[in-house]
């Protein structure tokens, strides 16, 4: 594979397989072209794919209503897996003001799934709903839930239940507990809450995640269409990121079991900086190698970094291209890019002590609103 | 075996089995005498057996409040399975003036095992509730809900289900489709409803059911004890009813899909006289054998009939004796008991008519309410 510019870095893993054997649509220059305006993910073709997002870009052309769906698990602080999923909500709510977002707190998930009661997961969810708020959501027009509290959504579980053999759940998500299996039907409500009558009925939903989650996607999507004649779902859109490795690089997944790998938005600056300075990179053996055959940002963790998280393009690229040509060592590029990060987590840490007392609010007013 | 009187005459089929093997108690005299009164059930032993009864009767002395919980699957008018739940129900809420009845109208039940919609269940919930009423529920002391508008059980039943394994599951059920297991354990959330914070908190509760429902009793009580630490369940306590045969006698379930084999309590006395005519009897082969040797009252549908519907003793008892005597043939028999059953049915059906609309703005408030 050639590595042709700063953006194309991330396709050393095999996106094109799962747009080949699951049907999942290449984002095109021409749907981009289309859009008021990108956000990093889409600038930099982190965003790879999509389904049905034409129809998203018809509601926005058209000054239609449609709905940004996403949720989070509130079982751990946001890693940087979590902000970009946040940042895709909240630019895919700014791209029109007849946007609106539906944010589940995934709780009955983090039960399921993690064991965590969900009364326990009500601290989480305050840190989560802070993040989310700083990363930018208009909370004017937002309809943020817990599961567990979101009676349509319990319901529309059960809903889907029927009918669904062990087979067809176990080729999606692998043998699991029954609690498993009826999150994964919780989350299909979750996905086809906005078209619930109560939020006035069938209209486009936009869901952003990381391509792990498409099998979600496709389940959601086949029953919207069964029971498309009861509700005139529209079936979910989904547009689809690359999933950014933890700071071991390639093929490691970011896990909070190994948090000095997985970089999170409440590390301390410093503490970022240290995680950063360890993190695993492209470069060569030795200095004198890398000056003359240049590093490999296409495994580097630190070149991930910047290229997920540090909005200057040009920054950037001429990260991109010392390296590539043996001007910048990985000593050097750790220390600025560690510096850049910091900054970051100071200037945002700022912002979201500011938030964290309003998600509280909102957090306590759904369980006492119940 | 040996018959040694009307009351014992459904022994016929082996519940002894029960007793040993899942440890269901026998319902002993002892238990019997404390009682303030008995029905009909009690009095003739069809209740044989149960699990915690004695928290009940203890209860009862102690005039401690205490739950007593039931359902009904809205997917078919009440038939004479039904009748004899309702009856339990109504007989341990007059047992003191602290029971509080508890109804669950299972519509989630009939969306997976029947694929009737939530929606067209509440016709039916309408008829069922209006038979409730009518079998003689005091509405002062009861709670009627649709489960799929109670998020208590809605969300009990995700709470529930978290590490239940398939193996489990299909002991208990069988291999069956995702929505069938769901709900088992929205029928985990109805039993254990009334202990929930919102009603007071942990209760005995009492489970009138035929015997071929322990299952389910056993998975919740085992569930009671897994989170007894967090919600101090008490147990539910259960009785045990033995089964009606259908008017095809011995082994024969009842069914809907069978309608002439089968009484329900919108059947008109017309046509109540008709199924009872043409049901399977223990008679013998001529007239001259059964003058001879007797009826054989222990395989007959329409002595079951009596002896589980008709309430007078001494009746119950001629027919038996004249029946073992060979002083009672079959055709005066049935035309004797279709009589007094379609007595019963007039009387009923014109009481009914007014707990009909009763009933119905039981169910709209429940809707409405939501």
């Amino acid at each position: 594979m050639r590595i042709l510019d700063p953006w194309s870095i991330t396709d050393v893993e095999d996106y094109n397989r799962l747009i080949e054997v699951f049907g999942i649509e290449v984002m095109s220059e021409d749907i981009l072209k289309q859009l008021p305006f990108l956000n990093r993910y889409f600038r930099r073709k982190i965003v790879f794919g999509h389904r049905d997002f034409q129809v998203i870009v018809k509601a926005i052309k058209n000054s239609e209503e449609y709905a940004v769906m996403s949720g989070i698990k509130p079982s751990s602080i946001y890693h940087l897996g979590s902000k970009i999923t946040a940042e895709q909500i909240v630019y895919l709510q700014q791209l029109s003001k007849k946007a609106r977002v539906f944010y589940a707190i995934a709780d009955i998930e983090a039960w399921e799934d993690n064991g965590i009661p969900f009364e326990k997961s009500l601290e989480y969810a305050v840190d989560n709903v802070a993040d989310l708020i700083t990363l930018g959501l208009d909370l004017k027009r937002a309809y943020i839930y817990l599961q567990s509290r979101e009676p349509r959504v319990l319901r529309w579980g059960y809903l889907f239940a029927r009918g669904l053999t062990r087979n067809l759940l176990e080729s999606i998500y692998g043998e699991k507990h029954l609690g498993m299996y009826m999150t994964a039907m919780v989350q299909v409500g979750d996905i086809l809450l906005p078209q619930h009558p109560d939020f006035g009925g069938p209209k486009p939903t936009i869901v952003p995640v990381g391509v792990d989650q498409d099998p979600h996607i496709r389940l959601t999507r086949d029953l919207a269409r069964k029971y498309s004649g009861k509700f005139k779902f529209v079936p979910p859109a989904s547009v689809y990121h690359k999933l950014q490795w933890s700071l071991k690089g390639p093929g490691h997944k970011m896990s909070k079991r190994d948090p000095m790998s997985c970089l999170t938005l409440n590390d301390s600056p410093e503490k970022a900086s240290i995680k950063i300075r360890n993190a695993f990179t492209g470069g060569r053996e030795t200095a004198e190698l890398q000056k003359k055959l240049g590093g490999k940002p296409e495994v580097c963790a630190v070149y991930q970094l910047a290229l997920y998280h540090i909005d200057d393009d040009e920054k950037v690229r001429q990260i991109f291209e010392e390296c590539k040509q043996g001007l910048r060592l990985c000593g050097e590029c750790k220390h600025e890019v560690a510096e850049l990060f910091a900054n970051f987590l100071r200037n945002y840490q700022h912002r979201k002590k500011t938030n964290i007392e309003r998600a509280r609010r909102i957090i306590e007013d759904l369980v006492a609103g119940y």
